[in-house]
């Protein structure tokens, strides 16, 4: 069932022990939404507590709060910026079933929670979670705004990316004028790069190719890259993003050792060339701007696959 | 003599020709208060026209629109963004002795013009010049939002430095209510670099040198670098917030070759250390945390220079 932000409130307000679940690979906006909601519903004195898949990559910290002790059985289960209930990973056998609320903003959300509060224009969940704090009528805290502003922050890439809109900065205004630390959480999230994150991305700039006129750019990294550089996979995600802010380029390419002998491809796109429909070529899947498959074979075998099956597109 | 928003809107509707002077090596804050004062200008009956040192980069060609014929001889000089009367390169022996009107946000301002609207608050001039708008009673149309969000976006990395405040998003907001083409913009100025400018990109850290423990980073830019990639100093300035994102670092530098006697050295610093204090070390000047100056010498000289000067600044 669909429900409104004060309907939701309502709902939040009539019980008293909460389990909230973030999704797996937690991200900026699961995390500042489940923090910020467990801090709102211990004001209104209830007991809340989060649970993550798995331990937070240690940039998040600031977020971490004292849970209360909230048994499994008798708790309700609130999903936080969950689509689905595969996206909860290892926590879907216990919770998968039985999300009483779910607080999302994927046009995607099967609707698998018992009342699901959706609003799917905005860029963030965390937008959605700061309406219905807002119709608790509990206090936003410098704790809740940071928690909140985080999630705003890091689904617009802060602020960067096609779905920031007038609302997006409305908020983000009023959550820094409550006291959210936007200082810190951005230089935390977008400018802590390691010094070895600039070695690696080095030398991608040296291998990075030019392919179809400069439609395409693609960029490989071998585990020996990651071993020379003492770097890991966890520093690739920021390189993806290179190929496809190149003036002229369409299809920015980057595929990342697993084993030795399969890749990791992550397609980044712009109109009219859809990162989804290609890798879906490759056994993958994703958006239309963004979407990954796994290619089997060396260095060479995998750039050469990948060359031809652009060919084809591209044609 | 310092006078308010409600002064400077003022005069500007008192007077009926204006010059309207942007600061060398212009940028998007720089260009964005001109062209939106411009466009005011001409709302509110007067003739007005931009005059740019230089060529402005193709990124910026969005904002250009049709200048009205002023003649230097009648017409009201009006500075935007520039702190003092050298920052106006070769247009300095025109304009530099007869600025009636500044509207500026550097601290460093030398009030040298004969009324200077200054709020040093402020992460960028086009909120200045937006409160002056405002003041003047025309309409913010999308051209003039447009023009007016590129300077708070570029001042602020994309709303991403600690100069980004509540009243920062919410001039945003604001200008993409009014029509202002985020999205466009943001692609424009943060998203779409050139081939050549990951050639430089690559080089730069190839030697940037960690210095103080990695409290510093220093990367240094010749002329030599430009010519092997094609590439020329508007290609440096994204260069330049590099040294600072690295984990640790407190100031980051790039010193960039001007000619073959000097360097333009661009500073990023974090707390505790003051770009704007640090440069003025150097005959230089700016804001806390970004600030540059120019200094004499070979590459090595210049940063040596760098170095022992830091080096009294760090104890």
């Amino acid at each position: 069932m669909m429900i409104d932000s004060a309907a939701c409130a309502g709902f939040l307000k009539a019980n008293d022990n909460y389990i909230i679940v973030t999704h797996a690979h937690a991200d900026g906006d699961t995390l500042g939404s489940g923090f910020a909601l467990m801090a709102a519903l211990q004001q209104a004195g209830k007991k809340a507590k989060v649970v993550n898949e798995a331990e937070l990559e240690p940039k998040f910290s600031y977020m971490l709060s004292p849970n209360d002790e909230v048994s499994d059985e008798n708790a309700v289960v609130v999903a936080v910026d969950i689509a689905s209930p595969e996206l909860m990973g290892r926590l879907r056998p216990i919770y998968g079933d039985r999300v009483s609320l779910c607080i999302d903003h994927h046009p995607s959300n099967l609707l698998f929670a018992e009342k699901t509060f959706l609003n799917a224009e905005r860029a963030s969940n965390c937008e959605n979670v700061y309406e219905v704090i807002k119709k608790m009528g509990v206090s936003v805290t410098p704790y809740i705004a940071s928690c909140l502003f985080t999630g705003i922050s890091t689904d617009t890439g802060c602020f960067r990316y096609s779905n920031t809109g007038a609302e997006t900065h409305a908020a983000a205004a009023e959550l820094l004028a409550k006291g959210a630390d936007g200082a810190k959480i951005n230089k935390l999230m977008f400018e802590s790069k390691k010094r070895e994150y600039y070695e690696l991305e080095r030398l991608c700039l040296e291998n990075m190719k030019f392919l179809f006129g400069g439609k395409v750019a693609l960029i490989t990294i071998t585990n020996e890259m990651y071993k020379a550089t003492g770097t890991d996979d966890t520093f690739a995600e920021a390189i993806t993003s290179i190929p496809r802010q190149i003036e002229g380029v369409l299809i920015g390419v980057t595929v990342k050792q697993r084993d030795d002998r399969s890749f990791k491809a992550s397609f980044r796109t712009e109109e009219p060339y859809d990162a989804g429909a290609i890798c879906a070529l490759f056994g993958g899947g994703g958006h239309k701007r963004a979407a990954g498959c796994t290619i089997k074979g060396t260095a060479e075998e995998v750039v050469n696959t990948v060359v031809s099956t652009l060919e084809k597109v591209i044609k």
